[in-house]
């Protein structure tokens, strides 16, 4: 086993790899930028060394020889970042160290995107359409695009997180989009590759956990259910899906194993797949690392996906057999983010306050604390809220109580979102698919009322307009579920303050 | 169900109970005493009401008036304070409520732990020997320890948590060890009766944990290994343990359920047994109550067991048989108190910063939170801390990271003791009984070298002396994994720093 890991990444899944290391007595080395400084992720690393510019987690050479150099066997690049990068993997083989992953060459192959929806295709497995190969220029994706019929989708060949993915409606959008998705990807992982994917409506994502080591053991610890999606990011996602039969399971996690099996895959990995209302499966992509949500996962099975990467990158052997895999009960996954929950703006700042919720079933994966700033730089991803329970009402309850109780101030939060999502009664019914939040926003936009003021209004004319919308948005209250009311525009003046009272007895705002 | 309940009690336990309440959807009422008013119970309980005197969570009559008023229908006594009291549950039922627990006759048989005994033996269990009923005189109970022979224990009849026990080496300790234990007992259950059971050497502490409805269903939980105690308190426990056999699991539980049917028992309870090296078991006494300890067994089973006792209270059959419960994993939990880790002196005072560890397989259960000020006035358990693995394994390197990065500043706490156990070889090989841990404090005294300074000592010879001392100390550390250097009484002057810069250096302390 490995003496010491140099982890090439920040935040909760820094935190997390650390905790697995000294779970398994692997020193820890964290890398941080300046402004990463009071990171939890430096606090608990055995050591910690400084990067030279903010960039340094993309630093491929000055990694690679701080591990050298501090005496790391090997690099865990976590998600993001370099962690689907073929030439890291590559470096890290040259310099005399194990890269914590697939080999370079099968994550070129099933890392880069694109190659791997070719791969997959050709050997027979059903896949999403889309254009053949890298984007090399705009006049090649217009026709491209043509062809696979709008919508469709614009995705990072090293891509993950939403990052470097646009969706595409109309043709006079797609030259912007490419430009934009292009520039994105190079920023987050170094590679502004960007392929094309038709986009399918009312699906979906289901992807498969396999696990396969270097001896041909292969296994599926089955599916994750993250269609609670906004803008292609992930922010709710669950095991088992509630869509999913046992057969169904069976069926896409043969299919997975087999694709995996075929192409000598090594480590932690997930196939993606959209699942459409037939329940017609077609392959969209693989991440050849550890995900976000690999979380859930640990939960239903009880194994250390953390530990799993590192012993099958120690070489050792799985140790078990796919008859030997037990899923039990329900588990579910909120990211909580450092953003206002109506606009989504980041919300970066000094958090005051950090209380997480305890007591049994929840699992708290943070790399936040009373007194820590979150930077504007990077993702705005600050805890990871995760309940398990026997069913998935448990489940649904258990998150419920654990939002409420999470206590968080100094910054915004996406936690008021969560509950809305929690108290939604389709999501509560399992009734969703990834287009599931933008039609929830888009209902409610249309039951909304929006006020814009003049500013030539007296403040007279301004509180009886104001008190007639309230009027009107209660009655509309009555009526409908999904109604909210945005009132906006409205600067408030002396004689404004009872008709604010008037509007925050009511729920306004 | 239940719309609303009262929780008779505070701390980890009431926020416990309100966790499962609002996942339950059941309202709760917390109750707190002046120097609680700033209790996370408080803050998470959707009502509060303040007691009027600091013995409030003892005032039967004035809980219950406020249950009325308050509109509540059922009180959770949790443990300790009313829990086994079996007034308070009859005049519950009289003002027309629910006590959340056993009724108060089978109460009264079963929760009394001296007439639990004789009722156990009188059908033929095996019971720990022990005089007949409570103690009534010091004239009674001399005879009576004579003929059980020292050494005994003083045990109160309404008693838990250690409290109102005394360990009796010899006869001329008798009597001022029983009116302490008498007068603790009154404090901590408001009921004075103590009885005495002989002192059995060399065994574990293994209870049973049992659920059982009103429709005649019993189910046990398997068992809880608390041997790790010091004076009687429980500090680690864990399930499985380390010494039962599946055969010997199922004999232990067929006793125990076979016992609850027999009274006629109904809600959670536990049967507590002594277990010697040959693997006899002789029953201790019976709660009947939750325990601290429940959370182990939830671990492992699943279940939450507040939401059994609730359910069960409002008259629901368990609605699973023994057959449905399956055992997986291994669960553990170390009790962090506001403690000195050395002199086990209560320190209370303001929990400046308090960041508890997350992450896989880690659950905390605890009332503190930064800014907290821990109250001298009751028991100094801040946090349960407890972890869950697929094996013992797993969970002892799981436990070391989980307690390694929890962080507490501004009161002392027992994490360092905690520590020290766990990384103790027989610790981890399983191989224990109740007397560890006075053992190893025992065995760390004879190695320890202690100094006493005379004051009329010159700078000098203090000096020369100190260091002569840490020589030997560093020899003596070369040799033994036990020793530990305590230097006491020295009073530091000018001169003196740099032989405490070396004491420093070479870990005394």
């Amino acid at each position: 086993m490995f003496r010491k890991i140099l982890i090439a990444n920040r935040g909760e899944i820094a935190v997390r790899i650390i905790r697995t290391c000294q779970e398994m007595q692997v020193k820890t080395i964290a890398i941080y930028t300046e402004v990463d400084s009071d990171s939890l992720h430096v606090k608990l690393a055995d050591e910690a060394v400084k990067c030279v510019s903010r960039t340094g987690y993309l630093d491929m050479e000055w990694i690679i020889q701080k591990a050298v150099n501090m005496g790391a066997q090997a690099i865990h690049p976590g998600y993001g970042f370099l962690a689907e990068n073929p030439l890291f993997a590559k470096k890290i083989l040259e310099a005399g160290l194990v890269f914590i992953g697939p080999d370079a060459h099968t994550m070129a192959l099933m890392g880069d995107k694109s190659k791997a929806r070719e791969t997959m295709a050709s050997s027979g497995f059903p896949v999403v359409p889309g254009g053949t190969g890298i984007v090399m220029s705009t006049e090649e994706a217009l026709p491209m695009a043509r062809t696979l019929g709008y919508p469709v989708l614009i995705k990072a060949v090293a891509g993950g997180g939403g990052r470097g993915m646009r969706l595409v409606l109309e043709e006079d959008q797609l030259v912007l989009s490419l430009e934009s998705a292009s520039s994105e990807a190079k920023a987050c992982f170094n590679n502004s590759d960007v392929y094309l994917e038709k986009y399918l409506e009312g699906c979906r994502h289901v992807e498969i956990q396999i696990l396969a080591d270097n001896y041909g053991e292969v296994v599926s610890l089955g599916e994750r259910d993250c269609s609670i999606q906004r803008r292609h990011q992930k922010l709710i996602e669950e095991s088992p899906s509630p869509a999913l039969t046992p057969e169904l399971r069976n069926r896409m996690s043969e299919v997975s194993c087999n694709a995996v099996k075929a192409v000598g895959y090594r480590g932690a990995g997930t196939l993606e797949f959209l699942l459409d209302k037939d329940l017609n499966f077609y392959f969209m992509e693989m991440n050849t690392r550890i995900q976000v949500e690999h979380t859930i996962t640990e939960l239903i099975c009880g194994l250390d996906l953390i530990k799993e990467q590192i012993r099958i990158a120690a070489g050792e052997p799985l140790g078990y057999k796919q008859t030997d895999i037990r899923l039990t009960g329900w588990a579910m996954e909120c990211r909580i983010n450092a953003e206002d929950p109506v606009t989504f703006m980041p919300s970066p700042g000094k958090i005051e306050y950090f209380r997480p919720p305890g007591g049994f079933g929840v699992r708290v994966d943070s790399a936040a604390y009373s007194g820590y700033t979150v930077t504007p730089f990077y993702d705005s991803l600050i805890s990871k809220l995760l309940v398990y329970g026997r069913t998935r009402a448990e489940v649904l309850a258990r998150m419920q109580r654990a939002l409420a109780e999470f206590s968080i101030s100094g910054v915004k939060t996406t936690i008021p979102f969560h509950q809305r999502i929690l108290a939604d009664k389709d999501f509560q019914r399992g009734k969703f698919t990834t287009d599931f939040i933008q039609k929830k926003l888009d209902s409610e936009k249309e039951n909304s009322l929006e006020l814009e003021y003049h500013s030539d209004l007296d403040d007279q004319a301004r509180d009886n307009l104001l008190i007639a919308v309230l009027s009107a948005a209660i009655e509309t209250y009555e009526k409908s579920e999904h109604v909210r009311y945005r009132i906006i525009n409205i600067q408030p003046s002396g004689k404004m303050r009872s008709a604010w009272r008037l509007a925050s007895l009511y729920g306004g705002g």
